[in-house]
């Protein structure tokens, strides 16, 4: 009963078995919802769901009206001008990563915050340029339009063969981006957003790292002013550090000093930013400051013809007339726009699930990609390139006070001041200093190198995660390096439960708790009972593994030994038959010195009956197996009767483990040893019975609800058995047999007991 | 105590938590394994070991010397040469799916069986063509040699432009030949013959059957005898079918009808070799008895002349000389060759293993790989093709008494005689005869289909990989189908675990027996307590899920409850210290009439406090939120104190899970609900330990041994904190406020209980 008496565990009931408990239990009669079910409810139609969904298709509609223009406006100002500072100057220098000239950033950091503001759900996040898509959509571009030698373009288009080299690559960029949107909205219209979180965090961490890596290197050009050729990918890194490290005698001083003098300021102020989060009403925006220092000393030195230094050069105003995305392109690169896709959207989702969680709003995956897509087919057909949302510029954004993405609009209007009018202001700045201001962003991302030590401590597989994702962006490049990494990912899932620990349990404090034997020192092992636990699923890939564990936990194979049980069964049937066994009152007396064991071969059918059951019912005795058996027969003892299998935590079976299953439980079985499984759901019973698992030989008794209940099982049995049996012993037969082998080898008497048959 | 009393499970014991049995029961220090020990023992080096390594790369020398002679040979001989015909037969048929001359699948039928006897370990199986390899190769031949137009020619290699069409195709067939050889020789050498167990039964079916299908359409134009152009993967299935059906008007009626005619013959006698299989003493050959008629038909009425069809032609006598393969094709069959090794590997392993576990001999997946690669190496240096095992033909080798590779030897024998002296005889068989026998083969393979209704109700996750694993195979072609249904196989392990059927748990019977409370009638659920149960693993990729359902079972989300009770804990704070509450000996009156709720925004810092831990030590009493709350402020009740998590079945966490776990635990400790977590491994608390799990909130005493001993826990918890709460009822204090809210919309009086501090 169920009633506390001091700290004492007091149990008094049934035995049960999963039958028996069934019986004292009725249950209900649950109507499970079958797949149709699911699709019905999911396909069904009304009007309020069609409303939730029109509505739902523009989160605007709620949250514009109860805009609290008093207290929210103010800070939305402030936000949105600090954000669209940082906007500018990210839009430029991501735009070195994409290969194409600087002023197309601009229309990257414009256009989709227009879209968002409509379509997202998000209130915080600042959506435009993201480094790592940058630099993604960059190798594509290199790829395509590798530069050097326009001959070698992959597709030669008519159109394309007029158009300068930056022309090509903006039409690459643009048309990658319009397919990665139309990626993104079949998504998201697909309400596949949940996709997200086969992205795990070691996943993340270890890719954001390479990709602060190749961001690291891709820059490097620009801050040593050389001129690589492209590479594409796999490899391209090490390729650009070569072609790097071969031509570093030509660097460009005046560049070299400049960014690294950028890049030290950053460094110190940023690191000045965070020691002093607390005290400062908002961060020192340093890299503004830098860009107007460096633009004025650059214009005022002349820095230009000077040194020979490369700027960002003439930024046409105003905004480009839209073009239609190069359907050529899209076949070419349609792995690259997944990869684009997936990697902009989680990112995006991410940081926006943090902030819906600090703010307490809902966001919506699924609406997130459609605004992501929209605003990408948007953009990429205004010339901007793909984005995503920059960590850096969310933080700013939400830091400075931004409540809604009134903030996100006023942010866009700054850049649509800079594209519309005081572009041309930014002209001198040298190409160096963006570089060195892209850089400044990857210290935190290259900094969860240092995780990994960690990870090793905690968990060997999230370790590998890391490292072999790491590995896999590095050298196949960020594409098909994330395809990789998730494949891999998910395959470490299967190796968790491929191998899985499996023990022997016994007794612990002679009470029902049954713990590993190895753990323990008071341990109680029952006689000839063995408790084999499997902690995981098993399936296809695990089965052979649960098998062989498990014959090396009994310590012997059961088919073999029903195979010599057969074959010894054959030879006394023989003798048998013979008559050179004979009935006395104390057993059986073998009339012979020798018998020829002709170890003949067996054919095909002989071989198919040693598998079979042992079948002893044309025999007027009982074999008992443990015992010597007459003449040069020798079967191998086992000295086990009952063997049981903790199920608790294997959560399902698949067919082909089924199958395997059913074979070494019917082999147990076939040479008496009793199986119990224990500590299974009842559905995992149901499926069992649904698949036919059941059969002469393995029975839905073989349940119990725990290892305790299995063992006070045994115990009763063996007790009975042994009380049924015991009284008659005097009925007891014994085949006692002298046999004298040839040659004098040697002389053996054996008395064998074998049970009778009633 | 463990002695069984009748049929009952009486169980006395003190109630255990995780570290209470710790203590009870010593656990031994045992050293696990490292890493590092494992890799230890991998690559430790003795005499021994390399002696054994050393005679496993030649089984030849362990099982030659013990060849019964007297008794093995005879039967030998007569498999051999069954075996042999047999094999001639197929290499010829098996030669027209790589799309080259019948002549070459003669080499590929001789040279494999040479070096597997020296290195093979199954006795029994027959190594050589296979259709499913041949058809895979096929597809690259067509691809890399098209054959129509020549320019098209991916590889233009100087050296190849003076080769016939046939020559260029068994170049690259040999050349894939060889690079799949080598795959499998360093595959061995890794030791990585344990890949196989990825393809589970569901994926084997399907694959072999989308095989059959693949076969019967490529050799539609045999037997039809039409010039069909060749079509690369993806969707070449149906591309072949449409130009067949595009020109069945040219059909040769000649072919048609002996093709059909042969096949009728083949699948009656099959039917009767099946049916009659224990009378026959061996099965009828009917391959060879149509070959024989057919090729003197065909060679007695010149159907070549008189009907214009096509025959095997020109048989060269003798060998080719060995070519060294094309590095060339090596680049661009990489991917093929790759599946090509797999399948033809898991193919003969598991036609192997087969025969193993029946005649119960050791075979080694290794040494398999190395046998079969160095075959191939060989094979396709002398101009033959990739070999496996035909399941026909090693049927053949068994069934006709094959005790060993002396079997294969004699078959080679027979292969070799056709080579060198015999062959012209079959010059005048039609194609479409080959093309037909080939056929016959399918019936078997084909038939698998039934298999998927079957699948169905046993298991939708099996029927969905065969499924798709046919889908794959069939429009991607069978290399890149193999490595996706493999990797979407992989997926729905993953699919499986992540979406766990979590379910709340209830008393049954009233003793120690908890299960879904939805399944039974007599259920008892402890007041204030959820059990919930995770039947899965827990892993970055159903965090979400785990805690979505947790917070669907308990009815609220423990975060929300934690802000809104500290959002009021904030307003309380500040009516007391305005002195608007005071305290009376009832209780705390508040003596205002309304209480302005300026629900002004919170700052960043205050979200943050928000999610911080109550905390009421400034305040002199303590709240009770499951009361009214004086004013308008407003908090949901909740009425659980305690929550178990059944984490029996959850075989492991990774590191995102862990956090995301550890956040959710400590929400709900927050709001002072307990958290258990009962029926881990103690692998799982030390693993938890090792990654930081536990802090002040957090402990590691929430670990119990069964779900049990936790509720008994709760209830000498509960029952200690009533005893000794309530015999000081009289001291409690409460909170009153009389509330006249503006504007006379409700009045309202609320009598607030509040616990006093101590």
């Amino acid at each position: 009963m169920i009633e506390p008496i001091g700290n004492q565990y007091i149990v008094s009931r049934p035995v049960y078995s999963a039958n028996a408990f069934g019986e004292d239990h009725k249950k209900k009669n649950r109507h499970h919802k079958t797949f149709l079910d699911h699709l019905k409810v999911c396909c069904s139609c009304s009007t309020q769901k069609a409303k939730r969904i029109a509505l739902s298709l523009f989160p605007i509609a709620s949250w514009l009206p109860s805009y609290r223009v008093k207290e929210w406006l103010l800070s939305d100002i402030v936000s949105g001008i600090s954000t669209g500072l940082v906007a500018v100057l990210q839009g430029l220098a991501f735009a070195l990563l994409v290969n194409i000239p600087p002023s197309y950033g601009l229309y990257a950091a414009f256009f989709p915050v227009i879209v968002y503001f409509f379509l997202g759900t998000s209130r915080h996040i600042s959506v435009g340029p993201f480094p790592v898509l940058s630099m993604m959509l960059g190798a594509v571009v290199m790829r395509l339009v590798p530069g050097d030698n326009t001959n070698d373009l992959n597709l030669n288009n008519s159109t394309n063969t007029n158009l300068t080299l930056d022309e090509q690559r903006v039409r690459v960029a643009t048309s990658v981006t319009v397919l990665c949107g139309i990626m993104q909205v079949l998504m998201g219209c697909l309400q596949v957003g949940f996709v997200v979180i086969y992205l795990s965090e070691s996943l993340i961490s270890a890719f954001t790292t390479a990709a602060a890596v190749h961001v690291l290197v891709s820059q490097l050009k620009f801050m040593l002013q050389l001129t690589v050729p492209a590479h594409s990918d796999p490899f391209s890194l090490f390729k650009v550090l070569n072609s790097i490290f071969t031509q570093i005698e030509k660097t460009n001083i005046a560049d070299l000093v400049t960014s690294l003098i950028i890049l030290l300021v950053v460094f110190v102020v940023k690191e000045i930013n965070q020691r002093y989060k607390a005290k400062l009403p908002v961060p020192i925006p340093i890299e503004l400051f830098m860009t107007v220092i460096a633009t004025g000393v650059s214009y005022g030195f002349d820095f230009k013809n000077r040194f020979n230094v490369t700027v960002v050069g003439e930024m046409p105003k105003g905004f480009q007339s839209p073009i239609a995305p190069e359907i050529n392109y899209f076949q070419e690169t349609i792995g690259d726009s997944f990869s684009i896709a997936i990697v902009g959207f989680a990112v995006a989702f991410s940081v926006a699930s943090v902030y819906s969680l600090k703010y307490d709003y809902p966001i919506d995956g699924n609406q997130e990609l459609i605004a992501l897509g929209v605003s990408n087919i948007f953009t990429g057909s205004f010339q901007g390139f793909a984005g995503s949302t920059a960590l850096s510029r969310s933080g700013v954004q939400e830091s400075t006070g931004g409540k809604t993405q009134i903030a996100g609009l006023l942010s866009a209007l700054i850049v649509l001041i800079v594209i519309l009018a005081i572009g041309f202001l930014l002209e001198p700045l040298q190409k160096s200093v963006l570089a060195a201001l892209a850089l400044g962003n990857l210290k935190g991302m290259l900094m969860q190198f240092t995780e990994l030590q960690r990870l090793w401590r905690k968990d060997k597989y999230d370790c590998l995660i890391w490292i072999m994702t790491f590995i896999f962006s590095i050298v196949l490049g960020l594409g098909l390096g994330l395809a990789a990494s998730v494949a891999f990912q998910l395959l470490t899932i299967v190796f968790r439960t491929q191998f899985p620990k499996c023990s022997t349990l016994a007794n612990i404090g002679r009470s029902n708790i049954y713990k590993n034997k190895k753990d323990y020192f008071d341990i109680y092992e029952p006689e000839g009972v063995k408790i084999f636990r499997c902690p995981s699923p098993i399936y296809f890939a695990n089965i052979m593994f649960f098998k062989q564990k498990l014959i090396e936990t009994v310590g012997f194979s059961p088919l073999r030994i029903l195979r010599k049980r057969n074959k010894a069964l054959k030879k006394i049937r023989k003798l048998q038959k013979k008559g050179l066994l004979q009935l006395t009152p104390k057993g059986f007396i073998c009339t012979i010195d020798s018998f020829k064991d002709s170890d003949e071969e067996l054919d095909n059918n002989q071989i198919e009956e040693l598998d079979q059951p042992i079948n002893t019912t044309d025999l007027p005795f009982q074999i008992d197996w443990n015992t010597d058996l007459p003449l040069n027969i020798e079967v191998p003892k086992i000295n086990m009767h009952s063997l049981i299998l903790d199920f608790s935590a294997v959560s399902f079976l698949d067919i082909s483990s089924m199958r395997g299953l059913k074979t070494i439980l019917q082999e147990f079985i076939r040479i008496k040893v009793d199986v119990y499984i224990v500590g299974t759901d009842d559905d995992f019973i149901e499926k069992l019975k649904r698949c036919e698992f059941f059969n002469d030989e393995v029975q839905d008794s073989i349940f119990f609800l725990t290892i305790h209940d299995a063992i006070l099982h045994i115990w009763m049995k063996r007790d009975y058995s042994t009380s049924k049996f015991n009284p008659t012993q005097e009925k007891e037969k014994h085949l006692d047999c002298t046999i004298n082998t040839n040659g004098g080898l040697r002389n053996r008497e054996c008395l064998v007991p074998v049970e009778t048959k009633f």
